[in-house]
């Protein structure tokens, strides 16, 4: 089948490539209030699977979900120092309720720390709730001035954890197991998305936070994107809130805290990081739909027969969609189908009927094969599993040929920029002077990482590495 | 185990009873803005599986979720005359973002039909797009008088689904279909709510709707709660919005639309449905935790024992905790889990391991007997299917003990209010001038419905009758 020109090419624009795979696959449309976006059912679907395969992974770490209100009094984000200096900026403000002005305007939460040390100081007494393990799902708003759909939108959603400790090593380690056992794993294992794995500056930390855990992945486009992060608050909300348990010991100590966030920017990461020219190409274990069945033209033998595939892949564990809608052009819907970026197509015609045989095409690893009807709920479930693999493998062979081992500033700007990719410089030769003239550039260090790959136990452990780059 | 009283009972003082069980249940507290709420782990545990159940019969009635912006340009709701003089009063407004002041306000959504129609207007061309069956899970604002948690607060959670079709049947068709399948099937078959299924009046429907369909159920004081509520909105909005798709005929018509609503506030049903003076009963289908397996003191053979049973609970389907904070007094422990209203707590102590046994307690049938600790596996699931039948039984007996046919409005207002409970009394003889002579006494038309039970086709249907009592 001849492909037409559906997008503009990635290589000619990769922005534009990414507004208009996000319009004609029907992810998302730009909402009416600046920076908003309305998400529709297709990228709801692709969130609503992130959200299943996080929560359960957040619930096994022993968090519970709870909920908080959206409108927090404006007195509250000013008790934290930099907490407020960091979010003042970005908020909504309601000024008005019921008809009336209200004494105190409440801000549209941009995120909850301090709301939720409102409670956690009510709720923990002794050191027998500790550690309390919270977490929420919610929307959260900050003001945009360069809004991008699912990477910077004014209205975001995410969940938020929220937990209070007994002390700092047991705060330190909860963030770190966040980090790792339900982040990186839903990214890398789920998502198939290569992640770093690192600590941020102290320039670059979440606002009141002593450390921020980030996972950084590189797009399509070389440019780095940060996927979530997790951060030890040490006892700072802690003591703007007076949270404080009675320890063992009888005396009354301030909790030590952290918070984390994923949130729908990892939709926007999951479509630059896979995509092509063709469309999105969706992993395998995040598609909602992970093959659909066509019927390539109107006749009762081959509507039966779908049917009747679709049911048994539906019974071999594939999440599958039959399309009969034979009154829209095959070609139509075998490129829509490709746009969207559903892992396997099965295409069914009259010929294939009389062969025994169904086209298989594979949207991840390319190419189309007859495959006997009865092979189906075998064969699918390997394809599937190998186009998972090779995502990852794709999407790692690409982060780490894009990245390179520099020694001077100069160097690193130009991997940044010119080579489109990501430098390493000694952290110890970059230190926060480096890092703010290579500010000067629109470059950024993502993080800092140990030489093993491993994530330093602080920002001036010797041999740390700054890995730089341009981001979203 | 002698009783301390821990909640004002019922009898004496049903709102003050309710408030508490809240509180010392664990359930919610109240937010800082006024009118908001924190719903703690236990409570959102519970809407987590209302989420569950009702999702699920969404998606089987054909409709996908999607997710529309918090915030809405102010002049959306302006352009639908009913639903801008409905919902104008409980609107909170941002007028700041950025830290600047926005050139058009936006309001929190109340609701979300307006801006979803601004895109299903862009959505949909043809025919073939319709049906287009859309939900999403959200939070709303409406700026609350008279709040109160759970049942009206000022921000609530819900699902709202929006719905677009061809025809006026269509539309209606589905309507109801959320109505019986989705809404009816949850409050009843999961919740153990018995509802009526009626019509609103004219005067009590959803601001812009041509019909609402109602469900209500009797509380425990006899007053009346809406569980949930879905609409057939006409064309109204369409019109409003040029919500137009190509006929077969190739003539452009505007569509017909639903909207229906689930929210946190049958939490609040459900507690005072089903709670006695000893705290929540929570029906087994809905309960996160079903059983509770309490070790009653610190002792090896006890904690192995309580683990045990645990794991084989689970492995028999049942959602199972274990309690073996033996640092905690087992009354307290007891006393709190009867608060909580888990259906099943089974308790170990070593006298119960010398004969094979362990006591099960039964919170929702009452009464403590000796069961084989090898027997709990089938037993367990065996009276958590009893005891989901018996709060359904009791809810209806209350509801149909505590309804009175009655002829004349002075019968009708008694009923609501000197007897507390409703009356029903036929449309005919009431109608509006006969509501706004109950609304003196601040009793209200619940729903009108047909002889049979059933929901009439319209108001003015022979042989309507008007259920009427006080509500929350």
């Amino acid at each position: 089948m001849a492909k037409a020109p559906v997008l503009t090419p990635q290589a000619q624009d990769f922005p534009r490539w990414y507004q208009e795979v996000i319009s004609k696959a029907e992810l998302a449309d730009n909402g009416p209030v600046r920076g908003t976006m309305v998400i529709r059912p297709y990228g709801y679907g692709l969130w609503e699977r992130v959200q299943a395969e996080l929560d359960t992974r957040i619930k096994a770490a022993g968090a519970r979900n709870a909920y908080f209100p959206l409108l927090i009094p404006q007195s509250y984000l000013a008790r934290e120092a930099e907490h407020v200096e960091g979010f003042a900026p970005e908020l909504a403000v309601v000024t008005h309720g019921g008809g009336k002005q209200l004494e105190e305007p409440a801000v549209v939460r941009p995120t909850s720390e301090t709301i939720i040390n409102e409670y956690f100081a009510k709720w923990v007494q002794s050191y027998r709730d500790l550690p309390l393990l919270i977490n929420q799902w919610a929307n959260v708003v900050r003001w945009e001035m360069r809004p991008r759909v699912f990477l910077r939108t004014t209205e975001f959603l995410w969940q938020e954890g929220h937990t209070a400790h007994a002390s700092y090593e047991d705060a330190r380690d909860f963030a770190s197991l966040i980090h790792t056992d339900v982040y990186a794993d839903v990214i890398s294992d789920v998502m198939a998305i290569d992640v770093v794995w690192g600590r941020k500056t102290p320039s670059e930390r979440f606002a009141g936070a002593i450390n921020t855990l980030t996972l950084e992945a590189m797009m399509g486009d070389g440019k780095a994107l940060q996927m979530a992060t997790s951060h030890e608050l040490g006892q700072n909300f802690a003591r703007a809130f007076d949270t404080r348990f009675l320890g063992k010991d009888g005396e009354r100590e301030l909790v030590w805290q952290t918070s984390w966030g994923l949130s729908t920017r990892t939709i926007g990461g999951m479509i630059m990081s896979h995509g092509d020219d063709n469309g999105l190409r969706v992993p395998p274990r995040l598609a909602a739909t992970q093959a659909v069945v066509l019927a390539i033209k109107e006749d009762e033998a081959v509507l039966a027969k779908v049917r009747e595939i679709g049911a048994a892949l539906s019974a071999a564990g594939v999440r599958v969609e039959v399309d009969d809608r034979t009154d829209v052009p095959f070609g139509r819907r075998a490129v829509d189908w490709e746009l969207k970026g559903v892992p396997v197509r099965i295409e069914v015609g009259p010929r294939d009927l009389a062969g025994g045989t169904a086209m298989l095409v594979r949207r991840i690893a390319g190419g189309k094969e007859p495959v006997a009807v009865d092979a189906l709920p075998t064969v699918v479930p390997t394809v599937l599993e190998e186009d998972q693999e090779l995502l990852l493998r794709q999407s790692r062979e690409r982060r780490e040929s894009r990245t390179w081992d520099v020694s001077t500033i100069e160097e690193a700007v130009e991997a940044a920029t010119k080579a489109g990719g990501w430098a390493r410089i000694p952290w110890a030769d970059l230190g926060p002077e480096g890092e703010a003239r290579l500010a000067q550039d629109a470059v950024t260090v993502r993080c800092l990482v140990a030489e093993d790959g491993s994530v330093p136990a602080s920002d001036d452990a010797p041999g740390t590495i700054a890995v730089v780059g341009r981001s979203y």
